[in-house]
């Protein structure tokens, strides 16, 4: 697998959290010698927060985790590749549950503290025995700074590992987040990225943190789109184990962290979208509500045609228009504004008298690619991040299977 | 443009349609020398119905034609490929008109009685003087048998012409019902076909015409995509000039024609798609009401990796299970079924302990894939048609500007 050309210049080191031992290790899900198993142990008194995917078929671990962040306590975390124990009926939860027997006697805590995220391929038995013969070893080898291994372990068709890290104050003490995440196709609103996996040692009860992962989520992982396909899988955690000794206090500070954590995690999940070569920002304003603009700025970064033109470096406006309108959302046809690049291409419903194609082609050829459309209606906003639609996809998706 | 592999083995012949004559000529509105412009008249008392985009950008001849529709009488049809007249403000509403005028002038009719389409490029102003130049000539040429010509005049990036045509009788009267159609990207639900004209001598009022052609177009052309976009230009117009002399009687077997002209021309534009290298038939069944089983069929084939698994002649059925999930409808995750080629591969949710992959691979290295699903809820049921999604397809959107 070559480097996404979007990659970052170099990958974040991330700090260590106290509360948070982690490790990986290669148990031989799908491919041997892969690391493909993360497992990570939560000190006492941890919260957890979580937000999942919104798909009716959601795989056997979503289905557990979204029952046992209702409680909020949190002791251990299973993470694998290789396969994402989705559609795999009654079979599915007696292997997610002997995976959890095993966890939770080495974490030793209740079950309802374990929490597990599959990816990988659909609807084929979890080899649950290579997860619970390998977890010994994991386990004892637990460490502080297990963070670029945990990042890799849970990488599919990814490029590059994505890891990032912030630091927050609440109350006068220092507070640290640390966020993996990975991608990198079936990447859709309601829940983008796979899976994402966040970390503090703040102490903030779990009816706090619930709100604030949720805000942060719909300003981030639900603002990207690789493809419009929505993974059964889609899983974002948030551990708080406590140790920093923050007050109960304004947790205003730490909800920026998180905001700018989950923003830059899944824009990484969109550089590292299947056969991406360019990264693209799109701005919709002037529409009825937010809830629109999201909408009409989805239907432009999910329309095939607006991102092969984007691939071919040919800034095809006609196909904006084209995908605001079938959006479905009001919009006025004669005061509609495009701009790619900062250059208004279009203005009042038709194009721009002065623009001439040589203005945007040095952007259309960079590697950053911006749209904004004011659509005439109202004050309704949204930014969306999505990639192009490359030969790369289809030689990533008519071969891999997931 | 390399012919579509799943192009039909021969192009059907039309015979004559009593009140209708028409031609096309290349009035060089994009490239030239490359017929791209239609013109067909229609004898006195022929009637009009029509369906058209739902796009809220639609281009200016859709809101022509959708005024027009509503008095039902036609005497005059114009259509050009090669520019769409969309997103072209107040000149495009005034270059439209200027062919009206041409047209209604040769034609000797009321304003009311003309109907436009335009098909190609958005937001470029529509060369109406190439047009209007080019119509006199045109409609001196104007004849019975201009059928392939007309196909031919409103293709795009289409590989071959779609034309057919079906006979019924209405109370002991033969009729004849021709159509002709163009795809081939921006194919989608709620209009699918860009472009598609049909043509009867039959005696049937506007009043009863548009009901029938809002069914089979429920039934055909609503139930296609290539790739989920949606045209601004998307029209479908039905004339009858009322030669054939038939009473006024049971119009069922001219409904059962219709539906099936219609099926066959959208299929065509399917067929067609992009870069289609497969047919696809998808069948969904047990759903809660057919609405459901509709949005739950086009969220598979409008799902990038399920048609990229097709394309790698991978029955990546995991893939259809994702699409299941994200339709959003009801589905019953132990319920489920899903066979391909014929095969159950998956039953109650969970793969068939039976089923091996090579039992379908035969079938996914053919032409035609069918799929098959039931979702375990209801008595819903929807068929529709796609392509999968091939190195094709960005090759010609990476690089046409349509």
């Amino acid at each position: 697998m070559t480097l996404s050309p979007l990659a970052p210049a170099a990958i974040a080191e991330l700090p260590p959290i106290a509360g948070v031992r982690l490790n990986a290790a290669a148990a031989g899900i799908r491919y041997p010698g892969r690391p493909d198993l993360l497992l990570a142990e939560f000190g006492e008194g941890t919260v957890c927060a979580g937000v999942f995917t919104t798909s009716l078929t959601a795989a056997a671990p979503v289905l557990l985790c979204r029952e046992h962040v209702k409680s909020g306590a949190a002791r251990v975390l299973v993470v694998n590749s290789g396969n994402s124990n989705a559609f795999t009926g009654r079979a599915g939860d007696a292997a997610l549950s002997r995976v959890q027997d095993a966890a939770c006697a080495l974490a030793g805590c209740e079950k309802e503290a374990f929490y597990m995220a599959s990816t990988g391929v659909i609807g084929e038995p979890l080899p649950d025995q290579r997860i619970t013969q390998a977890l010994p070893a994991l386990h004892a080898s637990l460490a502080q700074d297990g963070w670029n291994a945990a990042a890799r372990a849970i990488m599919t068709t990814d490029t590059f590992p994505k890891q990032a890290t912030r630091k927050a104050r609440i109350g006068g003490t220092d507070v640290t987040l640390n966020g993996i995440a990975k991608g990198s196709g079936m990447i859709a609103p309601d829940m983008a990225t796979m899976l994402a996996f966040f970390f503090t040692d703040a102490a903030i009860p779990a009816a706090a943190l619930q709100p604030m992962l949720e805000a942060a989520n719909a300003q981030s992982f639900n603002c990207i789109t690789v493809d419009g396909d929505t993974s059964t899988s889609d899983t974002v955690l948030l551990f708080a184990t406590g140790k920093a000794g923050n007050a109960a206090d304004d947790y205003g500070d730490f909800a920026r962290a998180l905001s700018e954590l989950t923003a830059e995690l899944a824009q990484a999940v969109v550089r590292d979208g299947e056969g991406a070569s360019k990264f693209i920002t799109i701005d919709v304003t002037g529409a009825e509500h937010d809830a629109a603009a999201r909408r009409i700025a989805m239907s432009i970064a999910n329309s095939p045609l607006v991102k092969t033109a984007i691939a071919g470096e040919d800034a095809n406006w006609g196909r904006i228009v084209m995908a605001v309108g079938k959006a479905g959302e009001r919009a006025d046809r004669d005061a509609l504004t495009i701009a790619v690049g900062g250059v208004t291409v279009a203005r009042n419903g038709a194009v721009a008298p002065e623009y001439r194609e040589a203005m945007i082609e040095p952007h259309m050829k960079g590697r950053e690619i911006t749209i904004a459309v004011d659509v005439g209606i109202g004050s309704g906003r949204a930014r969306v991040w999505t990639c192009d639609l490359t030969h790369g996809y289809i030689d990533i998706n008519g071969s891999y299977r997931s």
